[in-house]
């Protein structure tokens, strides 16, 4: 059973390293960090106990790799063209591919390049920063929800590659939990996601800036309930006390830049085709315009385009 | 006849000085600026010929001024809570009060305060700075339409008031426009003032960033259109096709910070209130929300705290 771990950075390098641990056959796909961690390892930090591989099985390139059983997929979503020409490469015929990636539409596009995989969605609860070449810092959380793909995101159940990927997640010290519905599961992370990344880039704020604010928060709100009408209309139970469920989770977190607002300062593309565009279509085809969203995804794109023109 | 000038800035200051020089006998109110422009006088620049009134009549206090035929209202919105102290003080008994601001329904708080007087309301196409203590500087246009307020903003027809404003004004060399509907008037001008006042301060953007990118401009055509559609439901007749005219507008004029870019900019307060909240209300009110406005309003709200706090 071989692993393969396309992306080792904040998600990949940590899933990665904690299966590498538990002494998995692992393989990670580097492109910058190659050289540094071929010859120094990886370094995870973790608020759990940190830990040190000093010898992993690193490549430079997808054609170097071995086939895999299993391979993760952990890049930024902005980097998915690069998708069509690894996963041929990687993924061992009636593979199963995990997409641990934010926003809509990637299984889909995932399942166009390798037709015979089973493609898995995973959405990860996870505070955690790449601080220097393969040097991961788990901050906090860590939790992944997966769920598998089936073709227009119908509810798939919970299949035997679920209960399986679980088994060895959960050995790895990964809480995983379970969705027969990873269309909905999508959906629900979305209602966190579309609001706090796209606010603290816009408004220039942290989670506890946004949620200590009275007017923010209820902007957030406004944002939440948009985007839980256009999961019913596209036929996902989620309830709009859901909405605040999940603001009362975040005035419990510990402050956090969101990925997004991470990526702005860094200058690097956001990832508001999966995370906005693909929402907002699908919503949009199911006959709902969620306008404030919409409004906002244009606010980052436009502030995306400003940033690379400076 | 005696004109009464309240709040002698950008506006005040320029169109008050207009009619100074035309030899009217005018009363300029100020604050900061009072000792200065008593022993200086008021300097104009201006494209269309500088001029200098080294003696105008100021007054630190509306209670030295004396009762005005005419008084102008040129303060800023956030400053109206000011209006009810100064206006009984000020206002000759059956005068004319006009209020040269942006936004909806300063007439109908000012209805309350003067009830005899006949209030016209005045919208100024005018790109104006003051750059020193009574020292306006007049950067382009300087056009005001002027409609009389009857209750609820029902049309007031072209109104004796309203011809022998327009004749002072005009004498002035002040480019008049007469609307015989102050609330449609009101209302076409908020297509403008709502994306471009707005996305100017959460985008931090000139009018030339925003009108020069696709984005941003379709942006600002998702907010006319939601300006204009709050306008039809409240009974205006204001055509789609509009948004198109304010854009095309838009692209022919200098370059420019709204004012409220400017108000943020200097950490003043902003004028939400009757900019965004007051017409987001006149909508619901009549039916309709607009979501993508008030989403930029909550967002204006929040930078506007945020500022303050830091």
């Amino acid at each position: 059973m071989k692993y393969g771990i396309i992306g080792t950075g904040a998600v990949g390098g940590y899933y990665g390293g904690m299966l590498a641990r538990l002494g998995l056959d692992v393989h990670f796909l580097l492109h910058s960090d190659y050289q540094h961690v071929r010859n120094n390892g990886l370094i995870i930090d973790s608020k759990e106990g940190d830990f040190v591989l000093p010898e992993v099985n690193a490549y430079p390139h997808p054609e170097y790799m071995p086939l895999c059983d299993v391979v993760i997929i952990a890049l930024k979503t902005t980097q998915n063209d690069q998708l069509k020409t690894i996963l041929p490469r990687v993924v061992k015929k009636r593979g199963v591919v995990v997409v641990l990636q934010n926003g809509l539409g990637v299984e889909k596009d995932i399942a166009q390049i390798v037709t015979d995989a089973v493609i898995v969605g995973g959405l990860c609860f996870l505070c955690s920063n790449k601080i220097g070449p393969g040097h991961i810092n788990h901050i906090d959380y860590g939790a992944i929800t997966l769920g598998e793909y089936a073709p227009e995101y119908r509810p798939s159940g919970i299949t035997k590659s679920l209960e399986f990927l679980s088994y060895d997640f959960s050995q790895a010290g990964i809480n995983v939990q379970l969705s027969d519905n990873l269309g909905e599961a999508r959906w629900k992370k979305l209602v966190w996601n579309i609001p706090f990344n796209g606010l603290s880039v816009v408004l220039s704020s942290t989670t506890n800036q946004l949620i200590g604010s009275l007017t923010a928060r209820s902007l957030a709100k406004e944002l939440m309930i948009e985007v839980i009408i256009g999961a019913r209309k596209c036929g996902y139970s989620i309830e709009k006390e859901y909405a605040n469920e999940i603001l009362r989770h975040t005035e419990q977190m510990v402050d956090y830049k969101p990925s997004m607002k991470l990526d702005f300062e860094k200058g690097r593309p956001l990832e508001t085709d999966t995370m906005y565009k693909n929402p907002i279509a699908e919503a949009e085809s199911a006959g709902y315009i969620m306008k404030a969203v919409r409004a906002l995804f244009m606010q980052l794109k436009y502030l995306e385009e400003k940033h690379c023109h400076i």
